[in-house]
């Protein structure tokens, strides 16, 4: 059985990752989100297992201090943080397995899983961008700003990453990281050969 | 504006690499296919500038003698090959060019052209590619053998090239190639970057 995948998505503050991954999962319903762990609050419609796990500050130190993370980051002074030991156990199901995650800890996933698929996801525009961040009406006028900063200096990161993709419309953003995950499966570097090889090799 | 993309799609004898790419040009209609240069005879349902074109043996010669090819083979006593230069001029114009050709001229293009993408077509099991090698009706005992040798040899070639693709139905392996094409036209490393980032880079 072929290894599952490991597929990154980072992208700066408002870019649309939560609507794309919805898209993306409806798409491919065999990719199962990774739900981090956290310690900020939910937002009013999250569910804990869902989006995220919630957590106690103290709790997420002691899986710190027992390397239980594959990545972790402090983000606006909130905890985030993906246990290892789940990831391992999809992928060696051959699952397949979708990461949302900052910058930090896409970088902390490639350096210890080469194999992860690391996607950036673009605004269209920084003016696209700075109205989705005021749209969402979560946030006062210094957070904007601050969020719009953070945001900027996020999009250099992409130079990182495996794949860019640009989220002009939800649906063709969607359908890209799909396209990319179908490429990948039939990458040889990843162990795609003919089913008439049989079992010559590994 | 972003170079096209060269795409070589090769396979063994009988795998029906012209099938998929009928139906990929189909699913894709910016992608163009690149006409190869050969002294076979022309098959009766063949039209010269469409699937070939056909030269006499002492012209190819004179244009190997040119170096006018960026790839050229002999396969079962035939010459083919394909013109570098109206590969280079698509290319530059920012069209993807198909190029469906055998193992030894897929090697030279990736030695030429480190950028091109190599992708393999592979057959669901020797027992379908003998099958469809026997079933085209337009060759002898003899010749359906040593075609199947010969594709035996060939399939093994699949590790030198990017990506596999297994057609077991045509619809899928030309929407498999399809999203390989999506894929890598987001690759970091071709130079997809954000819009927002503007002149920025290169």
């Amino acid at each position: 059985m072929a290894a599952g995948l490991l597929v990154v998505l980072s992208g700066p503050s408002g870019v649309g990752k939560g609507t794309v991954c919805r898209q993306l999962l409806a798409l491919r319903p065999s990719l199962q989100l990774s739900v981090s762990l956290t310690t900020r609050q939910p937002r009013p419609e999250e569910k804990s297992g869902c989006d995220y796990e919630f957590a106690a500050p103290s709790h997420f130190q002691k899986l710190i201090s027992e390397d239980a993370f594959l990545e972790w980051a402090v983000v606006y002074g909130h905890y985030y943080g993906t246990l290892g030991k789940r990831v391992e156990e999809n992928l060696l199901q051959g699952t397949d397995l979708l990461l949302e995650i900052d910058v930090q800890g896409a970088l902390q996933i490639r350096r210890r899983l080469a194999e992860a698929v690391l996607i950036f996801l673009a605004p269209p525009s920084m003016e696209a961008l700075r109205e989705r961040i005021a749209g969402r009406g979560t946030e006062d006028a210094v957070r904007i700003s601050r969020r719009l900063k953070a945001a900027q200096q996020e999009l250099a990161a992409y130079q990182l990453y495996d794949y860019l993709v640009v989220n002009s419309r939800v649906e063709d953003a969607a359908a890209a990281i799909d396209a990319i995950i179908a490429a990948e499966k039939c990458r040889v570097s990843r162990g795609a050969r003919p089913p008439a090889s049989g079992g010559e090799q590994r």
